[in-house]
């Protein structure tokens, strides 16, 4: 498989281009605006201060979220950075993936909306070519042809934090404002090799030693690891499974936006972009009735029958 | 993967304990009666002339069901031996494979009831402890332990006929009476590679050079080959695929036998003993349902989650 290429100054018509590949690619040296001189620790607590955060804690640098070895807490945003980017000595590692502010959790993660103190501080990349009418009313259909943003958000954490390896239903451009970072990306027909459990890998640490021991199958994966520095950008396709490891203290922030093609599809539901479109959680539902009923059978009958099963379905995926 | 095994002089017990391994094997020189001396191609004519059978006529030897190489003719029972027997310059490939009598296709093929006039040739092989109370009423309860025959069924073929390799619902024997035959198997785990479609494979002919080029995963199935003789029989469990080839003019006959076990499940109309069972068949339709789902995606998704269903699948397989 190919390696992640790198690309600097891309103009509009390149990064179309590029995205239409399907395929992840780092866009170096982009200008986010101010914000590449300004974020830190101390600058964002001077003007986030007022405002709480719902922030990932815990005594282990790589989150699991299937096994859950982190805990939510609501902390002040100011005190909130200081434990990130200053740790003290009882290390706890820190997380900020920001959400919406509905209670009920239904409105998307939106900084301009939401961190309007510090919003003017981040320009939009022009290659990407977003709307910048937040009501465009012709979003989806052929009249506006810019990209519409699903939502834009927040990532901070503390140094050798690892979020779990997902995957999302939607495009993104993650843009490295402060810190390094390590992005690990698998193509989506590695989904086979990644023990995948709804959107997330049961692997939780890929630097673990041995992890074929436990995982025999994450040996014929295709693993792309690449390195974000202070103002790079990657774009990761929707379906890509990833991970992201902070080398430093680290902010960043993702731009996610839907695909027109699919605006039939997606789950209206869908704060975070990770839920399955609509036939494929139905295509999830009819195979969970079909497992249902091949339980009532002794194990040779149920085991012959997944295997005509698997047989078909691979046959699908060939033609 | 272990030989098929030969065996003589078998007892029940030791039947039993085969049977229970699910592994072909032979019985060689059994008594199967009289039949082994008296049956050829004169002595059932005179004894079946009146009789017409519905058999397949084929220019071909090699019959494929999937293709439907044959057709089917109803010929007079002592013409269809003289043809099968002595084939002329004009060569035919026939075969029968005796049914039930009832012209709604509703009962099963039973050589006692629909030829009395040779039924007292045969002998049951008494290690298979079949039971000879035909209406049994205890059938598929613990107080009669005896095999229960589903169906016995004529196999009378041309030399070089080649059926398609196929698997039943239910275990068999199949008595090999006249000339010799050759029988190749495939266990259940292999349906990942005969292309089956139904409950036959693909792959009409196993005989045709470089198989592989057409059928690529075949390479991977494992090949058993036997031969039988005259008074030979072999075990052919349920799932198993098989297909047989007559080395010679052949007679034989299968006895079929349900799994007490599957009372429930088997499909009541079912007059061959190769329908799915009631759940899998409904597994089938709601994975029909499954990817009638996924059809309305764009290629990309409907791949992803094609390869995300097979995940599971495999995993339940390992489970």
């Amino acid at each position: 498989m190919a390696q992640i290429q790198s690309y600097s100054n891309l103009d509009q018509g390149q990064f179309d281009k590029l995205v239409s590949q399907d395929f992840p690619f780092i866009i170096s040296d982009c200008n986010f605006g101010s914000c590449l001189q300004k974020w830190n620790a101390e600058y964002l607590s001077s003007k986030l201060n007022g405002s709480s955060v719902k922030v990932h804690v815990s005594e282990e640098p790589v989150l699991n979220f299937l096994t859950k070895n982190f805990r939510y807490e609501t902390q002040n945003f100011g005190e909130f950075l200081q434990k990130c980017a200053h740790p003290d000595g009882d290390q706890q590692y820190l997380y900020l993936r920001s959400i919406g502010v509905d209670k009920r959790g239904r409105d998307v993660a939106d900084i301009q909306k939401h961190f309007p103190q510090i919003a003017d501080d981040l320009v939009m990349p022009p290659f990407a070519n977003f709307c910048t009418d937040i009501d465009c009313e012709e979003e989806g259909t052929t009249k506006c042809t810019k990209r519409h943003l699903f939502s834009s958000v927040f990532r901070i954490s503390s140094k050798e934090l690892v979020v779990w390896t997902h995957y999302d239903m939607v495009d993104n451009i993650l843009l490295q404002v402060k810190g390094e970072k390590r992005v690990t990306l698998f193509p989506p027909s590695d989904a086979p090799f990644l023990y995948i459990r709804g959107d997330k890998s049961e692997i939780a640490d890929l630097d673990q030693e041995n992890i074929e021991a436990e995982y025999p199958l994450f040996s014929q994966a295709t693993r792309l690891d690449c390195h974000l520095g202070e103002g790079d950008a990657i774009f990761i396709p929707a379906l890509w499974f990833h991970t992201t490891k902070a080398l430093q203290f680290s902010i960043g922030v993702n731009f996610f936006w839907k695909d027109r093609q699919l605006a039939a599809f997606y789950n209206r539901t869908d704060v975070y972009g990770n839920k399955d479109l609509i036939p494929a959680a139905d295509a999830y539902s009819n195979v969970d009735k079909a497992l249902k009923h091949l339980s009532k059978l002794p194990p040779k009958y149920r085991q012959f029958y997944l295997h005509m099963i698997i047989a078909r379905l691979n046959k699908e995926l060939t033609e």
